[in-house]
């Protein structure tokens, strides 16, 4: 896996293998002894995934370009291929994009000299966001097999629930999906519930956002978390042991009730914590891959920064 | 203090603890030995506030994540609630806030396990502000006690104006007030006197910024200055130490006589300056407060660089 | 040189002791040994340069502190004087500068006590550009003297033109120019010639972005490349060893046929890569020239940073 760009192209070996690096980012430190720089173009809105990119950037020790649409050469007509390129030019080793477009992949593929990791691809794939939930899920029940896991709300323009669905199912789980009429998607081969089977049925409650733009009046809103949302009514039905996610930005009172957000079933901001972990993994994973860095060099790093450190403490107590 | 959200939450003793740590901040170094990432959500624009808390926080040596509202999940309606917790929850230490509304605070507290530090709530309060303001005159005159300090402009809608009077007479300073009709507030219980009352009177003239687009011709824009402003006239009548303040930006001509802006007797630059200091000490105050460092951790941190810089040193020379 | 404002001022020795330590830091890391702030005040759009004074402050350890137009108080009316002095203000050792005022620079000229770096002014001058051009020339030729230098395009609002026009001059290159007629700038007293007698001519064809907005429909924009641009069919008429540049962002198919972007001739990412080096070497200059740091710090710090790590791997191996 020379970039990461597709959950496709993982196999169920290298997911288990970042899971597990990211798995031990969560309790411990790491960082790379070379000054690397990570650019981080990002052409769509974002809080949670960029900012997230970022901080594992920093914990691994990357230096952070952060590029900004709104101020940049875009405005002069420059494109996706030509900002990437430019970077790489002026020293980056490692780019993470998010793009409206399907397909921005295909226009970099054999193109760039240093890895690309996907970051959000028009309504296709976001397969960081596929990992981190993968990991939430991980670690709430230590397998996929055999797990009910519904998919619910905009199905149709959802890039989280194209990469998600096909991962869990490779991955041995049960997938579902819900949906009102307008956001099914015929192409994704998985059986359709309502929403009150998937509560009694599920053991993951994956929400989607969708574009409650396209509601026009409240009454409209309110409807919609009636029949198609989780209501607190339905939160009641769950199995007890059930969890909730979404990928966030949320619609409180239109997907999910607000009193939901943070109720002790919700892994939301479970999810943003764990994107932290899993962007670490990702990123030494492609690295590693180019041979950026070797197996190791993280590892000797940690106990280095530890060694030093103590030393200094040493000299002062 | 578990939070820094109002003056009014401020003893004494908390307000020169503060000030004593952002003069030392002045001559020396100061750093803490752990990775720490400190998010700078600014809902409002800002050059200085924004700018001098990320020099604070690199001083410190913290982590900076730079919120940009233009290109976030704000575009999708996200909270400033939902956006604080995204940062908790992808591992931000500390949140620096800024937002048109007045109580924007009140929703978050108790909310967050991470300290939160006010840098501007609507017309309310602006209290990172009033503490380098305060730093500035006691640089001047050691003491606040006994000082004439007159608070000009637009007192109506400015929460410099409010956390400043407020805190200036709790530390034993005399406040007074100056006002064109339309910018007096009736709800603060100091004495209104004119322009040219308050020269003869201030030791210290604080000027606010006015929002000139509310006047709509040259004409009513120079005649303000006459009327309301410092121009050269007025400051030759101060008393001989008497110094000009202004939080910035400034609108040269109108409040104050684009000439007088770095005259000898302008802090206005100074207050900037300060604004480092004081911040540096903030953070390092709520951190403190919060167990994320210990007393002492900055200082040993700073002996440390010393010793190793030297050392480094000593092996080349 | 006590800021790098225009190519006028620097004298050939000044120019070739940059170029010099650019060669110098592409091959081997530097790095200033104490905490020192850029600012970078970019108020036009901006991708490469940019982000390329951002890498080289980065690659010399400076903290990069990033002003964004867009949500600064800018937009309540500050000017970029009273923007510059803030920065000053706050700590910034160094300010990177690029406005659409040709002479902005004049009105912060002897108020300054930090060094100033054009990073743009107006249609007048980009001498980072010219640098960076000029050390692209030398990597490939090592010499200017009697080459012949072809600047084609949009020389009338091209402040690179201007630039290198008079700088490669200075050195010793023979210049021509070629232009639609609309885009001639009779002020410059170089010979014009036409597009064909260019490709034939040109040890270097230096092309310049023009604004295809101004071309309406697609028709003319077709038209434009055949007249006055580069062709794959003047390529081919180009001297074996000539190489082919632009400062980029470019126009596919407008003033470049887009399969020579990437052509064997072209030097265009090349001269991208080259502008971190140079900028690395123009702030070490005027960082010099304002005793900021000293003449073999750069040099003690990469020695001491390699011996560390040296060390901290001996300790673990």
């Amino acid at each position: 896996m020379k970039h990461f760009i597709s959950m496709n192209q993982l196999t169920v070996e290298d997911i288990y293998s970042i899971l597990s690096n990211a798995e031990k980012y969560r309790v411990k430190e790491a960082s790379i002894p070379k000054q690397l720089f990570a650019g981080n173009l990002f052409f769509e809105p974002s809080t949670r995934t960029k900012m997230s990119f970022i901080v594992a950037e920093r914990k691994l020790g990357l230096e952070v370009l952060d590029f900004h649409m709104e101020s940049s050469s875009v405005l002069k007509g420059e494109s996706l291929y030509d900002t990437a390129k430019t970077f790489e030019a002026i020293g980056a080793n490692l780019l993470v994009i998010r793009d409206a477009s399907d397909t921005w992949f295909e226009e970099l593929d054999q193109k760039l000299a240093i890895p690309v990791i996907n970051a959000g691809a028009g309504k296709e794939e976001h397969p960081t966001q596929c990992m981190l939930d993968l990991l939430t899920i991980y670690q709430e029940y230590g397998r996929f097999r055999g797990l009910n896991i519904v998919i619910v709300g905009d199905i149709k323009h959802s890039r989280v629930a194209h990469s998600n669905a096909n991962a869990l199912k490779k991955l041995g789980a049960k997938v579902f999906l819900s949906a009102a009429p307008e956001f099914i998607d015929e192409e994704l081969e998985f059986p359709y519930i309502t929403m009150d089977q998937a509560v009694e049925l599920a053991d993951v409650v994956m929400l989607l956002r969708i574009q409650h733009e396209r509601h026009e009046d409240k009454a409209e809103t309110n409807n919609y978390l009636q029949q198609y949302g989780l209501t607190k009514e339905r939160e009641k039905k769950m199995k007890q042991a059930a969890i909730i996610m979404h990928p966030a930005p949320i619609n409180r009172g239109i997907e999910i009730d607000t009193d939901l957000v943070e109720c002790s079933r919700s892994r939301i901001f479970k999810q943003m914590e764990n994107g932290v972990y899993i962007r670490m993994a990702i990123i030494k994973h492609v690295l590693q891959e180019w041979g950026i860095i070797n197996e190791n060099t993280i590892e000797k790093r940690e106990t280095t920064i530890r060694n030093q450190w103590n030393g200094a403490l040493r000299s002062i107590n």
